[in-house]
């Protein structure tokens, strides 16, 4: 555990972005960010700049995870620098757009915080994933979010920044449950709290660590399916020699590691093409220091 | 209700065929149809052909429900009567060589009975659906099902011909639980059983009533959800004045019918470009006469 005594300074969140259709078949935030754009005011506060933005329209419109290729792997330097034009992949050009509208990262101009609102076919419930350990700001905003908010959250540390999923759900489905639990309308509401200080906290994170596939055949075939035992266990403890998969005959393959991990993203039908049946995770205490706005 | 006292004799069922894959991304029996291919013991059984078919593989290379137009919709006698050629949708020309294959429909040379394996992100359980009442040898093969199988039973009537539909089941996931309750081969056993006689039964069975759509506003925009007391509550009771949808901005929406119905298929993914957000059924009990082999 790191720990800070000094308070932190920065500048109030102006303007937040939030982000729906990211993949075209994740109804849940393709519906809430239609409705915010006709009518904005559920997300509106005083003093704070909420865009809501279809990501990947034309995903939305065929219900597809996407059109040429993920957008969510998409914001790369490459892809970003790339000499644009109609002969990039749509998610590459897409990509391009939205850093222009806003970023660029890192860059004055750019929006202070986006949120990509997601769906999963995991049994995950309200997930948060940011991509850094380090930024008070954001370690700020998850104690508060899982503290505050009515949904148990999840909090994971990975290369992705400010995504928000929601599970368990199908592709192109759009269950109440699931749609009222991603209503980020507190989340919002901490942004415009930031004009308070917030005193030092710790924060319980799961760390992605490891991605297991499925066990395969000589010709890259699956040949067994996520056990009964693990399905839906998304975030429990999985020791080794816990059963992992079962193959089509019926034997049990159990996890061979070293110590005790917490497997989510278990079964998410996106990850099959990406040679994903799960992700590992590590559980970890961090410290956020002191905030307060400038 | 119907009754017979008579004994039908019919032929033994000698040709079987299972099909999978109808829509690429039903991923049950696309894996149960591509193990019986590599190895057909599980559902060999003396006397009876059984032949398991991928009856739409470049819907199930691209884990898509179809590639031009819904397989399950185009075997039509427009269809299946059009002269063939490649400037045909992909599945019309393919619902054309599985007449050839396997039909054609009503001929001496057609299969005896087909079983067309499906899954569902509905929370529907085990359903066999089946296009005709009046056919003891399909009601006595229903009654034989229900009583010995394991898994609970839903038995519906439609427009479709011997699908059998487990879920829930997300689109383009595997999960175990679903994918052992579809293992048929009791009702291969069943088949190969006929040469035995089966006195008269009753079968309860749901009825297709109507089909229900999710509510739209002018421009066709859905603006409510199933509602929560609703979702996941297939085969279960639907009483005037209950709740049906909710809209996004929480309003309950009941049910208006005159009676008691039972709604299936609730939420479906598939059915969202359908304009079905559920489809009501009535119960019926229908009697089945006396059957044996000639």
């Amino acid at each position: 555990m790191t720990s800070s005594t000094n308070v932190s300074c920065f500048h109030e969140a102006r303007r937040v972005a939030i982000f729906g259709g990211t993949h075209g078949n994740e109804m849940s935030g393709v519906t809430l960010v239609n409705l915010w754009i006709q009518n904005g005011k559920e997300i509106h506060r005083k003093g704070v700049e909420t865009k809501p933005f279809i990501t990947n329209p034309r995903a939305v419109e065929k219900c597809t995870r996407y059109v040429d290729t993920d957008l969510n792997r998409a914001f790369t330097t490459e892809n970003l620098s790339a000499p644009s034009g109609d002969d990039l992949p749509y998610e590459v050009q897409r990509a391009q757009q939205i850093n222009e509208i806003f970023g660029p990262k890192g860059s004055p101009e750019a929006y202070d915080v986006i949120f990509d609102l997601h769906n999963t076919t995991s049994n995950m419930g309200c997930t948060l994933i940011l991509e850094s350990s380090k930024d008070h700001f954001n370690l700020q905003m998850m104690h508060y979010i899982k503290v505050n908010l009515e949904s148990v959250f999840s909090l994971s540390l990975s290369q992705i920044k400010h995504a928000f999923w929601v599970g368990p759900q199908p592709q192109g489905v759009l269950r109440s449950n699931i749609f009222e639990s991603m209503r980020v309308d507190d989340v919002v509401c901490w942004l415009y709290c930031v004009g308070l200080e917030f005193p030092p906290c710790t924060v319980d994170v799961f760390r992605v660590s490891e991605k297991m596939d499925y066990p395969r055949d000589t010709n890259g075939n699956i040949i067994a399916m996520v056990h009964p035992n693990l399905q839906d266990c998304d975030w429990e403890p999985l020791n080794p020699g816990d059963p992992m998969f079962q193959t089509f005959d019926g034997t049990t393959l159990r996890y061979e590691g070293a110590g005790t991990v917490y497997p989510t993203f278990i079964n998410e039908a996106a990850y099959y093409e990406k040679q994903q049946a799960f992700v590992t995770t590590r559980r970890e205490t961090l410290a956020a220091g002191a905030i307060k706005k400038t």
